[in-house]
């Protein structure tokens, strides 16, 4: 194996924020910073946009203190960019880093950056440039390939999850029927995460929708009733990329005008749209007077101060991974094994193809969705709940025992 | 001043829940235990709804760990009613309370509660029925008169900072628009309290509007397109209770069908119609491709595991305070005054009558809102912050200086 060339690294921080995407971000400057061949680490403001443009941060300056709170920080610290670069954007980054001399390229975002990585990282060994690229993960919605879950998924699963178990108390206190409508696109981990937090047999969400399994309307109002009926009241989670029968999402039939980004994803988040559909169905159908619906929009990818332990160390140690296995000379994507489950919960890293992880994602598997397609079964609270770091214990007294 | 009677004593929870509406029952629970002139202390669940049909627990018998859980949790541990009770509900609430001999009666809630408690407190003495009447104040709204300020408030402020703070990095990192409806009814308290959280000069949220200044559509549209050209992003907080330059709710205009509760609000909450009609008229005005909107809904009142601390601990006070008042033999309700500011903050509690707080609200005064009426003052932020106890640290790389 040749020996890692001295020369400059590059980092930069892709697609939609998570909580813990600065944790990835600084277990890379903090590994780069322990080799003498990377002489300075720059900052990608803004991802591929501040690449083409040269708008760098040099990241070997930050003192240790500030990365401690860049790493507790909220959202991309570097900032992002829903750019898809395509072969001349990419050819235009490749110039930036021969003239910059980079050869070391970390790339942290979903299946999207994955595959620029891939792009840029072929394109270079087509150029004969010697250079590195590695992908680290994260995303809020779970959908990558390879790894075990993502880093970021833990985080916005613990704010899904106290969301809901708060929720429920609402509603509890004063009954009806509540409608929760979750980011996630088109993968229902996310969503499936609001039932982590459930304690009491009757605890809600009753019923979880997820984009896997399509539903008509009749079944999702009949649903409800059902619920409704044997409890007096009926927590929903909806994820924002469920569909109808016709497997068209109900976000896509709702949209008058359809917003899509450059990677042809529709807009499914920022609106209250679909939430506010639902409940008026809900309303139109059935005699239930206090029909509410929330959208969590932003705030289970970005909310200050709510990191979960658990996926807060493990991006940090992905990024940290990312550098060591390209001081071996490789490129890749950092993945995550499961080494245990329960109280024996923990991972192993280890590095896949940048093509394994490219533009691909998966869905919920079938063991995760229960029979009738509206909630989660076992198996998935026991794979999702270690990733959330724990959750608070909750208690209600309006069902003890009547004097 | 006559000795307290050896009788039973009943607490209830009213109105929208909080996040530390169970910290002052609990604090009522616990100091009722002290007194061997509180023989039974009954909970009404779901409030006056369970005080006329006897639906009640024994909270007497609810353990010491049990209580830390409960004192944790949010959302209302009773259950909670809307229904406005008139004379005749009173004097049926009256019977009950002779009938199980009860003479200590606590009543968690907010001005609605307040009048409540006032009601059935005049109807005893001119009954002649022995009988103290506590109220212990709780809103997110923070608009109940006396104290200088109401428990949940502290907590619900503490979300939407952490909530604004994490939206702000968002919007840094994918910068547009970003439009949040906030909760509060008329008074703009908790939609000020976005503001709490910033840290660098050009923070977010830009922009913030209160119930309290009436606003123009032109205005909104005109604010946002000048903090748009100079920063290139806008945050924007706006209350969910904030009016046209006609005094009349925009939501309310908005409504289709106006959903009124039993104490005449219509409703404000649970729908994200406001925030999307905000985003339309930004896009349909500004040529600013990326605008979004969220509507905090019900996460900001109850939430787990996010509890203010100096929040808690001043709402476990007020119940406490609540019984030994009531033990003295009077009625009331309890209040908190300041005694000191910044880090001598703190707060000293004392009886106010039932009348002082029953029925009114009050607004945020004129010297927390800046001239334009689109933000809010330093004077706010040194109000309000210390309730909040204490918000995470943040930083953004991507102004660093560029190499």
């Amino acid at each position: 194996m040749s020996k890692a060339p001295k020369a400059n690294a590059i980092v930069g921080q892709s697609g939609g924020p998570t909580g813990v995407i600065n944790s990835s971000l600084v277990g890379v400057i903090e590994e780069a910073a322990k080799y003498a061949e990377i002489e300075k680490l720059y900052g990608a403001v803004h991802a591929v946009a501040g690449m083409v443009k040269e708008d760098f941060v040099d990241l070997s300056s930050v003192s240790a203190d500030v990365l401690e709170v860049v790493a507790g920080s909220p959202s991309s610290a570097l900032g992002s960019s829903r750019d898809k670069p395509d072969e001349e954007y990419c050819s235009r980054i490749l110039e930036v880093f021969k003239k910059r001399d980079i050869r070391y390229f970390f790339y942290i975002g979903g299946n999207d950056s994955a595959n620029t990585a891939h792009i840029i990282n072929e394109m270079a060994q087509k150029a004969g440039y010697d250079m590195r690229a590695f992908h680290v993960p994260k995303t809020v919605d779970n959908d990558l390939l390879v790894t075990d879950h993502c880093p970021g998924f833990g985080t916005a699963a613990k704010f899904v999850s106290c969301a809901l178990m708060g929720d429920d108390l609402d509603n509890r206190a004063l009954p009806g029927v509540k409608i929760d409508v979750i980011m996630g696109r088109h993968a229902g981990f996310l969503t499936a995460a609001a039932a982590l937090g459930r304690q009491r047999g009757d605890d809600g969400p009753h019923l979880i929708y997820m984009p896997e399994r399509g539903f008509s309307m009749d079944k999702f109002v009949g649903d409800i009733e059902r619920v409704y009926k044997r409890l007096g009241r009926c927590v929903v989670a909806v994820s924002e990329g469920v569909c109808d029968v016709d497997g068209v999402t109900w976000a896509e039939k709702l949209a008058k005008e359809k917003e899509v980004d450059s990677h042809g994803n529709i807009q499914l988040s920022g609106t209250g749209a679909l939430a506010d559909f639902l409940a008026g169905e809900v309303k139109g159908n059935l005699s239930i007077k206090r029909v509410r619906a929330d959208t969590f929009g932003y705030l289970q990818r970005s909310f200050a101060g709510l990191q979960s332990e658990v996926d807060t160390r493990e991006a940090r140690a992905c990024g940290v991974e990312a550098v060591r296995l390209a001081m071996t000379n490789m490129s890749g994507s950092v993945a995550m094994r499961r080494t245990g489950e329960g109280s024996d919960y923990g991972v192993e890293l280890f590095r896949t193809d940048l093509c394994n992880v490219a533009e691909k994602t998966k869905s919920m598997p079938d063991e995760f969705i229960n029979a009738d397609g509206n909630g989660v079964t076992e198996a998935f609270v026991n794979y999702a709940k270690p990733l959330t770091g724990g959750l608070p214990k909750t208690e209600f007294l309006g069902n003890y025992p009547k004097v």
